[in-house]
């Protein structure tokens, strides 16, 4: 842990809040320094959040330059405290996801990229709105503990290759600040301020090596490929400005990547891929992801050979033992890899049927998800309690032909009323049309 | 006094603070029923500073309709009350100045035009930054109560025909607290916001007619003709929506307007003027507003009529009269009339003196404003106390020929270190050239 310290600015430049946000106001471009003077005073609570909403909306309409968005990703990171993972023998290297329905690739990939003898210093995040987070898919495992202090993560990281845990007080403070003033001022939807929050913290982890996974689609913030686009290449910029190797997939979410969406059943699902099965489009994913982690780690000399060593990861067991591992360090009940009813289920089951007969058109992603959340597996609200056992389970993906009657989906409940409530919300998500649309690949492009 | 009702909003529409701010931020207009629950729900303390405060920053960046600025105009106005004048037999008439240097019209005209007949309810504001106040100046008149009860002020109007006031905290509070948050969030600067602040003030006056004079050039908030007459259509439109006359006059600040700067030292030049005598071009603006207020409120038949009719009021001494029988009903001592001396006056004079032979081509009339502060005659946070004594008295104006040694003006001061700097101030803010510039008139526009 190296407590870090920001860089002092000199006497003579007496900065002041207000002419920060009246420069960005007028469409100029700020300093490093005003940036940074800027972001630290609003952590230290000498800015006022009004001020801090004033500045945020001026970034929201005149937007920043790459230079400003560094200045701001390293504001973010400086406010806190960065690990110094650099006593592991080996690159530490990280993914993150902008965030999709039933993107649940963290889990296999963390351990899977440990058995290949690379160090993820996993921080993740909690679900919010249709998507939803790596912690709340861990915590449906009986046990486990994602609240470890920075001490233990470093233990558990040692012994096992990877840990993964919550943010914590310690780690860029700035951002956690910001983001809930952002989320109360309609300032969200920034890909400048967007790629500071992720890449401050992702920087703060002490990684080399970065592979980001920015989804597009009906079910992703960003429901274009441009915007997409746009916002990985400021991420990859950005991380590329401060010495990391990081590259960007922009990956499809117009459908749940695999079948399952919800908790527990998305951990089950995980636990299929890591003996080598699962659903062919979640393997996929978290091979190519993987695959790109081993490269940049150094492990491999290409993308490609990495993608052969994941897929030998997963197929030999490897990867699966690496998940034991962790479960046992972090005080999970690893009996769940034998026995999957360990893990919590719903009392009840219920299928959605076609009212006709055709292919399967379009999906929205997004109103899955949101079925997801009514049925008590998603949050609306921060404070939210979740259900780990509910969910949804996908008999149908984009292409496939269905009959009259036959399922499109099947749901996971605890509640006739919010499964009556989820129902119809699934039910209008299927499109079913009389021919084939044109399958489109699960990976748009790598930047 | 009419208490006033915010419409209603139908139940239907759940308004949400947010979704009116990520509507702004997204460049869509605004409905009435959405502004006005805003500004509501705002003065209630409803919607907190820090969605106020991203919310005037989209209105700066993304603008606002014709619809939206007479919406936000009206929100204004029913934050709080409306004076309800109706039981005074003849129009009520006001006039609003965007602020300048030495703009000491007010002091000339409320009794001028209710010696004509009329009623001019006048609520005015104190001198910040450079420009100077209203009411500072009245309360250099030693006794002057500017801080009537409205119950007290409706009295000095029916006796009067005019009175002159502060702001109360029953009109528009809505503007006063969103004043204060735009003053520290940088989003003072839009014509929108402007317009808004000063007509939904002005019409909670219950007036039936309004004269806007709008500054332009070096000592105006406003330092181009096109911005000045941009803010001037604004409010005419705004006014004329909620069918009120109103014209506004584009009149030139790049000197100050008359030959005194600072509270008291105002106050004698406004009684030469009263006189009939006092500075050309403060005489010229004064019969020219005041002229616009007897046309717009019924007591000429033109603009013409007006001016001609405001010269006979100042040269048979009848504006004086009222302007005798204001400061006797809100307490002020009429013996500054027959002896200035009663005035506050400083305890020295210092020349400044021109450092070359020519004309004056510039005059930078901000500075000036701003030397008048330094002296103590001006306040920088609204909290500053005011010395009503000093001040600056101009010796030469635009197009004047000063021989090296002559005085460029002269300051009344009562500290040295004030004075030493206030000179330096002073010294830079003329500029002699070596031929004459063409002279601009005062009166650019007429809206």
């Amino acid at each position: 842990m190296i407590p870090t310290v920001l860089q002092s600015r000199p006497d003579r430049v007496p900065l002041r809040a207000l002419d920060v946000i009246a420069k960005k106001r007028d469409g100029r471009e700020l300093s490093a320094v005003e940036i940074e003077y800027f972001i630290q005073e609003y952590t230290r609570g000498e800015v006022p959040d009004y001020q801090a909403a004033a500045w945020l909306m001026a970034v929201i309409c005149r937007g920043m330059t790459r230079a400003e968005t560094a200045a701001l990703t390293h504001a973010m990171l400086l406010s806190g405290e960065t690990l110094d993972l650099s006593v592991y023998p080996a690159a530490k290297v990280d993914k993150h996801s902008t965030g999709g329905v039933g993107d649940k690739t963290s889990l296999v990939i963390a351990p899977l990229v440990a058995a290949g003898g690379l160090y993820v210093p996993m921080i993740s995040g909690r679900g919010l709105g249709h998507t939803g987070g790596t912690l709340d898919k861990l915590e449906s495992i009986p046990g486990f503990n994602v609240n470890l202090p920075l001490k233990q993560f470093r233990h558990v990281l040692g012994e096992c290759g990877c840990a993964m845990i919550g943010q914590t007080a310690e780690i860029a403070p700035a951002d956690r600040k910001l983001y809930a003033l952002r989320d109360v001022t309609a300032t969200v939807e920034s890909p400048y301020l967007i790629c500071a929050s992720i890449m401050g913290k992702k920087l703060a982890e002490g990684i080399d090596a970065l592979v980001l996974d920015v989804k597009t689609g009906s079910g992703a913030f960003m429901k274009c490929d441009e915007d997409a686009a746009f916002l990985a290449e400021l991420m990859v910029e950005t991380g590329k400005s401060v010495g990391k190797r990081v590259v960007a997939l922009i990956t499809g979410m117009d459908q749940p990547l695999g079948i399952s969406v919800g908790n527990a059943l998305e951990v089950m699902e995980c636990m299929q891929v890591l003996r080598g099965g699962g659903s062919e489009d979640l393997r996929e994913l978290c091979i190519e992801l993987a695959g790109w982690m081993l490269y940049l780690g150094g492990k491999m000399q290409t993308a490609e050979q990495g993608r052969s060593e994941a897929e030998r990861l997963l197929d030999s067991g490897a990867a699966l033992d690496k998940f034991r591992k962790l479960i046992e360090l972090q005080g999970g009940n690893v009996g769940i890899l034998e026995d999957p009813l360990l893990l919590p289920h719903s009392k009840f089951t219920a299928e959605i049927t076609a009212d006709s007969t055709g292919f399967i058109g379009e999906i929205n992603c997004q109103t899955i998800g949101n079925a997801c959340v009514v049925l008590g597996g998603g949050r609306n609200k921060k404070e939210d309690a979740i259900d780990p056992s509910v969910g949804i389970i996908m008999r149908r993906r984009l292409g496939d032909r269905v009959a009259s009657g036959e399922s499109l989906c099947t749901i996971h409940y605890n509640s006739e009323i919010q499964a009556d409530e989820a129902a119809a919300l699934l039910r209008n998500s299927f499109s079913i049309s009389e021919s084939v649309a044109p399958k489109k690949p699960l990976i748009h492009r790598i930047i």
